[in-house]
């Protein structure tokens, strides 16, 4: 069984559609790059968020940016996202966009597992454990 | 029973996440208007373009757009979508883009009537009667 | 001289190009309605957020969501955005939507006022006193 | 010298964001992915296609796309763009996109090279011959 995952570095560019016409990446575009990465780290525990038959799905609880150097046409930069809380029935992510040295931008995203059944309420579940066993939080920093 | 659509003005604004860094908006996005404007032709007809549980659906074979002019962030604009040909099978629409008296785009877009069952392929079907009688080409002009 | 503007309510329709395969409206497009509310906010007040040869701009400094329930293809919401705090250099806005009576997301987004010339880096300056007069804050609930 | 380039391929895999409520990739993406194989065909030719303060600018004149099969979720395929055409002032490229050996859908794009100045209308303009060196067009198939 390979290691449990709780962290992906995704390396990226920017692409023309992703800009504004203030000449910079639109700010609902970090929420895709925070996304992509997550997506990312699940295929590399050798998972797929989404399934379209499947029962469980991901809905997002809460999420949010802040925004400290901005980012231009064709620019590559990294998408750092890490597990910081592997709850019950939610996962929490951190993620930290660089390009080089410099701090572009910091997020969160908080997602939920969900039970999705034809004719009944989507409700929270019990993450179930060939997922949980997959992932690990990372240690907080000392 | 009201009389079939063959038509719809959808009035609209450019949106900021509709530019891009040249300062216009970028040309993807016209299809977007496009669609939007489809979509409410059809509620004008009293339809739905697209429900979950349904069986038929109406995928693009094929859609073009030709620019004329640019819009730039907030410009008020209209779509003018019509049915040109009401096939067996299939929706022809023409779409004409106009900010004012200017000709900014020209576009057409075809959609086809398919029939989604699990475990089944998608295939295409005649568009069923209670959708056909809905809606009818324009005349073309002399 | 009009009233002072501190809120507005955008009223708007799901777009099928909005929707992602879990036919749910993807999170990140509620950061596009929130931005639309803004701008429309700002023409309520006779002002526009951006021109492309203005020195000040208004970038974002940080943004966030929280998912109550979710949308789907065609209905309509509302988009319930204010002011609520005018700083020397900033605005923070909260934002509701609505559908119906159910509450389907809690938002904030905090702008800042900078300046872009040709040559010098991008600082942050205080608000012009043109735009500061046409915006107050909503009074905190009791 | 290098030699002049007249095609490229992109390697792709679909994202969450570009799906829509029918499950497949949005019809509207397939022309953010043409853009894209675009920039990356520039890049290896040793340019970029667009610079803010730059005179010379790309629009585009025309684009459509016919689809043969649909894309889904975390899917990888293939964008094979090329130029056709390289004339006096325009650029036409032929797109294909595959996943494996399945034809998923085809495409064209024409841009046109412009001028912008300051206070001066859009005019097209010939092909800078620093650009035009660095392309070629593909010969026809026999």
């Amino acid at each position: 069984m390979p290691e449990p995952v709780s962290g992906f570095v995704l390396r990226r560019r920017v692409q023309f559609r992703e800009t504004d016409a203030a000449g910079l990446v639109h700010f609902s575009c970090f929420f895709n790059y925070m996304e992509e990465a997550e997506h990312a780290l699940w295929r590399s525990a050798g998972l797929t968020i989404f399934e379209r038959e499947a029962e469980v799905h991901w809905p997002r609880l809460a999420c949010g940016f802040e925004y400290h150097a901005p980012l231009r046409f064709e620019e590559e930069f990294e998408v750092h996202l890490c597990i910081v809380e592997l709850g019950e029935r939610t996962i929490r992510y951190a993620c930290h966009v660089r390009r080089d040295g410099t701090k572009i931008a910091t997020g969160q995203l908080t997602a939920v597992c969900v039970i999705k059944r034809p004719g009944e309420p989507i409700r929270s579940t019990p993450i179930p454990p060939e997922i949980r066993e997959r992932f690990a939080a990372v240690e907080a920093a000392a």
